[in-house]
């Protein structure tokens, strides 16, 4: 994968370009899939990949094109029931956990109605030449951070699929799933101090960004420290051999409820053989790799470490604060998607922190509207402003994320016994 | 499909050319379906077709040729983990609601499965050629009439698959789903008297039977009625009409509590377009037949419906004495999987009574052993003798099943609520 | 308790002798209670005590006073809704789920109900001194019967309550729980041989009977031969010590995937204590006797241990023929609820066979309809008939049986998961 | 019910006073409940009164007597089993969804364990007379209010059982549920105005609060306005009538889906009555009063409410912010149990805004601790801090809350689908 150039939102070479690059980049990432694997739906929140394939190609269909581009036809009127997600205003659809039931339309139809929209979606840029109205170009810019939002899930729900099937095949075989020029081991953890303030949050540039990062505003914060690196296996292995998915006072009484109810003693994807730890990546399965940072955990299993740790969870703020201070590695991360390893990174030797491109960090905020939210009319309203009730705020990006889809005010959220994405712990104290 | 020669057991060369045509036959069942739909478990009772092609394949491999050729190899002994249906003698196996999720081992691998196994079985036959021992004849056989039971959940499952697709795509498309000759409208069902008397039950041939339906025993039945068609589509219509799934006083206390439960109110498959009733059928949407059988209803609503009628369901022993005094039809029934149609028939015009090849029909009797019913020992003791218990034994075979597998005293069995087999009813009195 | 005098069903005297028997004795089993006792439902299954109070008197209200006692005033038109079991004829009523969450009407308002209504049947019975019609007399007498059922689901339901509570509280203290006169240790059961024979089945007298008993048929037995006592907890605890719930080749599937989901090891109410076993009786808990016969088990219980003993469970028709062929000791049972033990009793020296008031014993008959059976019309059709299906057949008559309730005929039915009346173990073979 | 004087901590005779104040009052509270209405659970959140009497009095008995008293016995060792609610290190206890299960200990054994603990704290008390250790009086205290914290939820919880039961039973009937001297109709909401600012959060007396009230910390808040009255059933009931529970883009999906899924269309308690609204009170049923506060609503409710009114719910900062500049009312509040009504009341003609001792009002703050939050060790420990996850904080104190129970800082929590407590709404913007 090449780096995608900036695109300029004013003209529609730019967002035409931008569109060709997402659009083939969510192709790329499923070739290696066998066409069953494209089918299924082992839990309720991982989606099929040929469901992913359709709903972002409805988004463009259902939102741009039925809407911008005269004499558009759509592709085929019953694969709105399939592939519209959630959103009430656009009728009725499948049932969510029905998703993996549906063989038909086969992968076949599904990439014939992809490319069907990318030709028309072509069909609208020459229409629009050199003068994409701003609000067209806004709307299709964001039909791509969605299709960029699925492509972390895509690789999050292959994971799923390919790592609780008893073969654990590898989705690619990268020599380096590691990079070089670490240190190994890696050096304990240190502290970065943030001074007391009132600070500003939110976005503040000219570019795209969601509607849940709009509305900056002034947030005070007590002096506090963050810490300079990301938690790893290592430090979670000495958490879970001091038994501490056992010991409740480490823990929120739902917490633990919830890992005596499902039986949860490791991260998802650990596996124990003869005493030793392994863990399947989208390599296949490896052992344990000490100085990587711990992932696929819970926000229960996070806040239980931290509090182990005599350390709690940043606040979404602070790690806003923590991050903007110390912006100078964002350009460097060696973690994001693009670099094909789908494995979060031990700490490089000079000093990047790991804010981004390697886990989502799971905050103590809840995913709750900023001051002055003003959640947006129609069916883009539905987009984030409808889940801002009871899931967690995580920041940062993680190995799955595209590089062109992240901000230091991006704000993710997930409820609290999620798993299957790439989250991870960061300390504060 | 051509029809099966009468295999003579006690020859290696007739238990092999039984083999290559079952083995052929399953082939030919899926040869219509996409990769995509050999995938999926759209609810419990389906195994995904992939899932079958590799159990009747495991049955073969496991309880023949790793115990009965020498040398022989598993082709990848991962597989029994996928492969075992339930068999507690035989290792663990993946819970049965997760087959859905497996998108591995691919078909690819799965159909290089079966082509290894045929092939050893090959070499099993020329080891033993024209001397193959009676019991080893008797367990080749046993396995190609699992295989054949399977070949009639393969058909009923893809049904489901396809069915339950809001696409409702046809597996096949025959222009003559429903055969010549036939009486339409279909007259009135009449009745055939069954005189009192201490009859025989039990399968009493020298081939191949299940264990279920030994020891031939004497059963005392008093004179009896019993009708002389199924019940078709129209008059089940009929029973809807009359508001039948609301009066409670004809049904069991159950069984309405099934129906209200999941707003049950017509067969499976049935679909209400515009105050027109259609139904799913392997060959695609049709509007319902009036005079063909009809089929996909739970035992409650065979015996609501029997209520309704002023009738009531026979005991399999009725029926089974029923159809012997009746037997002249059997020959020369339209129905059977081969005529591949997947669809019951009409009544025909030279009294064919439809006992065998349209529909499962549900009977009165609970499934439980006959006297003096041996529990055979070691696993293939696990094939019948363990279900005995909260389910209803069905008697005829559908259409489709396959015919050579079928006999008039076979006893199938299914809980109550189950629909999604071709079982139907006739009445008695 | 003292014994009820048989009643002569011409004369309205005799069933009003009878009518305050049986009202006394229900309001007699009750008194050990504490008024806290009367409200809960710890199971879907068991009732409130409160309500079994309630319901059988709403009986006599609605299906007699209503209709048969001119000017009869409802006593609170309200509690129709709360004392409805079932009756889908006679309107709305709580959900059988809610019993145990209603604290009002109160102990005292039920209490006044049954006044309330007792005095209104002597007014009912001063009506038609001496001259009571048939038809009135056979309904009083089904309310009756009727209410003697209720007392056994009384003392089984209460037993549920106490003997779930961590205090186990005993309801009664009797000095000798065990009668005298009896075999220590109990003999090695033997067998009670049947000749083959073409058998009548089912009610003959001119007494009480329920419906599901009519229609005397013939049915053919081979030749069987059947235990001469029941199965004891000795001989049970021998079963578990030899790993019976775990050796999956003794059970019926769902039996074992019963037992494993509820991790079932013993019947209900037994506990161990540092290694020995104990169970709760109605006169609390007390270490388990050996002698005595196993009771509180599942039909997969039953039908596992059958198997694990080279036997089998008798058929309902081989129950029925042996206990008429040893009919001798009907009358001089120890069982029975009149000896207000509440706990089945060691064989007699003098060759009880123990065929009725000890244990409900499983049979391997599913309970469906005698031939010819007809379903009554009206609500009283709703009885028995509507729940022919999915039960099993247990015959005799236990330790928490009216004596005068019972018959050589009776057909009690329940699913195959239920432990909490007094469920017992025949063999056959 | 009379005033509680203000207890002086330093002195063992205040807190003796408290006590006595306290504990007589759960009584009081208990006084018009028949004996059946102490046992039952209708739902899990629910506890039965005779739970909430024992649990209370074991809090004594184990943290304290157990403890500080010499030679104290416990009441009866098996008591613990019952009455811990979810103190892990307290060990084992039956489940919380048991307790509606247990008939026993009755009711005289509990009262007389109250008076037990009485009667030895009455002796804890003199052995200190005049000198109890702070650290002591601080324990005593804080089971003080943890027991007016269960007052509240015993009334609520008696509401739920008598409010649920057909019958619907007044707990108390008083002539007056609503107060004198109040504007009707209400006039129109008006908006009190906040100006921007660094306020500080939590609690800064010197009298007992609770553990996730304190660390006083700076808060930086935007100007904003809230309502000066909470919204009444009136406006409600047009959000009803407007169609607000069906209108999705009002909704959080989440919040929609639970009213969807349990068909909510009203607050709790709520019933329609040939058109007309009436709802159930502690005073029995009675038609919707058009000016009083609505309450019994779910976060999802409010929060729906607040959007359709195009408004928002406060964070609890605001409401604690604009609680404090409009104090003067605390003093002159017509709510709290104090009044025996149970019931919110009417605005107050001379400018009571209603934040205190009418209805816990739901903000749009998760349950988070406050900066520098110390979780204390041991038992206690459990007490707030490990509920700290998917709860909404609510403010304010209703009219089942004790007066002196609570505080401008007080920090109340339930999960956003709950509606048994009276819950109500203020609007902000």
């Amino acid at each position: 994968m090449t780096k995608l150039p900036e695109p300029d939102l004013s003209k529609a070479k730019e967002i035409s370009r931008h569109y060709d690059f997402v659009r083939k980049q969510t192709i790329t990432l499923c070739e290696p899939l066998q066409p069953e694997d494209y089918v299924v739906q082992p839990t309720g929140d991982v989606s099929p990949p040929k469901w992913h394939l359709g709903h972002t190609t409805w988004f463009f269909e259902n939102f741009v094109l039925a809407k911008e581009l005269p004499d558009y036809e759509l592709f085929d009127e019953r694969l709105n029931w399939f592939f519209n997600s959630y959103y009430e205003s656009q009728g009725p659809r499948i049932l969510r956990t029905s998703r993996g039931n549906m063989t038909r339309p086969s992968l076949d139809i599904v990439l014939a109605y992809r490319k069907h929209v990318d030709t028309e979606m072509k069909r609208l840029f020459a229409h629009h030449d050199g003068l994409l109205p701003r609000a067209l170009g806004d709307l299709i810019t964001l039909g791509l951070h969605h299709e960029q939002q699925h492509q972390e899930l895509l690789l999050t729900d292959i994971k799923y699929i390919l790592g609780t099937n008893p073969l654990h095949p590898a989705l690619v075989e990268s020599a380096d799933i590691l990079a070089d020029k670490v240190a190994m081991p890696v050096v304990k953890q240190g502290w970065l101090a943030i001074p007391e303030g009132l600070y500003e949050i939110g976005y503040q540039g000219n570019d795209f960004c969601w509607d849940n990062e709009l509305s900056v505003h002034k947030h005070y914060l007590e002096a506090f420290e963050i810490g300079d690196r990301l938690v790893t296996n290592g430090e979670y292995l000495r958490f879970m051999e001091d038994d501490g998915y056992a010991r409740f006072e480490l823990w929120q009484m739902e917490g633990i409820e919830w890992a005596r109810g499902l039986d949860v003693k490791a991260p998802l994807y650990w596996y124990e053989n003869d005493g030793q730890w392994q863990y399947y990546t989208l390599n296949g399965m490896r052992p344990i790799d000490l100085d990587v940072p711990v992932t696929h955990i819970s926000w229960y299993e996070a806040d239980a470490y931290a509090r182990w740790a005599d350390a709690r969870l940043p606040t979404e703020q602070e790690w806003e604060i923590a991050c903007r201070q110390n912006a100078r590695e964002i350009s460097k991360s060696k973690g994001w998607v693009e670099n094909t390893r789908y494995h979060p990174q031990v700490k490089d030797v000079d000093q990047d922190h790991q804010f981004l491109g390697h886990a989502w960090e799971w905050t103590n905020s809840a995913y709750l509207p900023y001051p002055r939210y003003p959640r947006p009319e129609g069916a883009l309203g539905e987009y984030n402003g409808k889940f801002m009730i009871n899931q967690m705020v995580l920041r940062g990006g993680s190995c799955a994320t595209p590089e062109s889809h992240i901000r230091l005010t991006y704000r993710n959220f997930f409820q609290t016994d999620k798993r299957w994405q790439f989250t991870g712990i960061r300390l504060a104290r």
